[in-house]
């Protein structure tokens, strides 16, 4: 019988809470910002395989493929860059909601705008990440040569070149990924996860 | 050390199998479509609950909370309610891309937009589910007087009032749910599931 009551009726609420208890970890965006070619990228995705590994449940939400679907309607300018980077938010936050530990990595070059994707989590679960790669050391890799076309004027508004990237002023933390190695940096983070309780401790060999 | 190399390396390929594997099951979406108080939310929270129950790992996409998100740069255009749902569909393919069953419960009353949403999946990912109760059972339900409100001509465009329903031509499943409860509807998609591989074979009790 299909009645009003039945329509209404709440079965069970499945908040956030229960689903992260489910999953054994405490979810949260680890939102990777940096210049072009910095390594954040590489950080996530070794990030993302040592949780897997541990059978953690985590998602590197790629700045990339997010542009050929959901912010496919979005060009390169100021307003449509911001826009891309409020929607890149937002899924984080449904995925956060579903209690698991997102992974993203996008220049996202202003702090307002890292500031207003802060603002759309609880307190502790937004972790700013600043991957601090001198600018040199990023044009020197330039894997993509977009550093050269940059230089050459092709590339308008490129971070670091003719526009600014406004470094974080408290990111929880910071790796100095022109100095230590990749492994290095997703060992720090690995800790800090850990100290933070988004996963369980383990100690690593 | 840093080089070039460390920073291109790949370290290993997560894609959706591997993580379906870790997880289980077989990720996909149940898109709900239907008029509005056809019980759709209804059947995806209880769904929600039985597939928690069972340790699976499935995440309810809400329209309304996207509405307060994602998509609230959006009015009730006809432009704004198709761009909606786009988005939700993007959404949703993220979603699958985790490794997680999605339920959406959206009106989504129209066939192009629902067959957009379908193509941006694999095949046998996105299963529409047509929660087939009649316009008369769902208008004497009503619980928040939308239709009240429609027919006085206070909701312009409201489905099935002053705006058409698309009946799905081919629904992977159709509920009948004027006529059977939530939880035989339920039951049906479950069934559904474990035929389809999507989650694990469980003679329930």
């Amino acid at each position: 019988m299909t009645t009003m009551e039945s329509i209404h009726k709440q079965p069970h609420h499945f908040g956030k809470a229960e689903r992260a208890r489910a999953l054994g970890q405490k979810p949260c965006v680890v939102w990777l910002t940096g210049l072009s070619a910095a390594g954040k990228s590489s950080i996530a995705e070794e990030l993302q395989a040592r949780l897997f590994d541990r059978r953690l449940h985590c998602y590197l939400l790629d700045g990339d493929i997010v542009r050929t679907g959901l912010s496919r309607d979005l060009g390169y300018s100021d307003a449509d860059r911001q826009e891309h980077i409020r929607r890149v938010g937002e899924i984080a936050r449904l995925f956060v909601d579903a209690g698991l530990i997102v992974l993203v990595a996008l220049i996202s070059p202003f702090r307002a705008e890292r500031r207003a994707v802060r603002a759309l989590f609880e307190p502790g679960e937004f972790i700013e990440v600043f991957v601090d790669t001198p600018l040199p050391v990023c044009e020197q890799r330039d894997p993509k040569g977009l550093y050269r076309r940059a230089r050459a004027g092709q590339v308008p508004l490129f971070t670091g070149i003719d526009s600014p990237y406004e470094v974080p002023e408290q990111a929880e933390v910071t790796l100095p990924a022109g100095e230590i190695g990749i492994d290095e940096c997703v060992l720090r983070l690995v800790d800090f996860l850990q100290c933070r309780g988004n996963i369980p401790v383990r100690d690593e060999p």
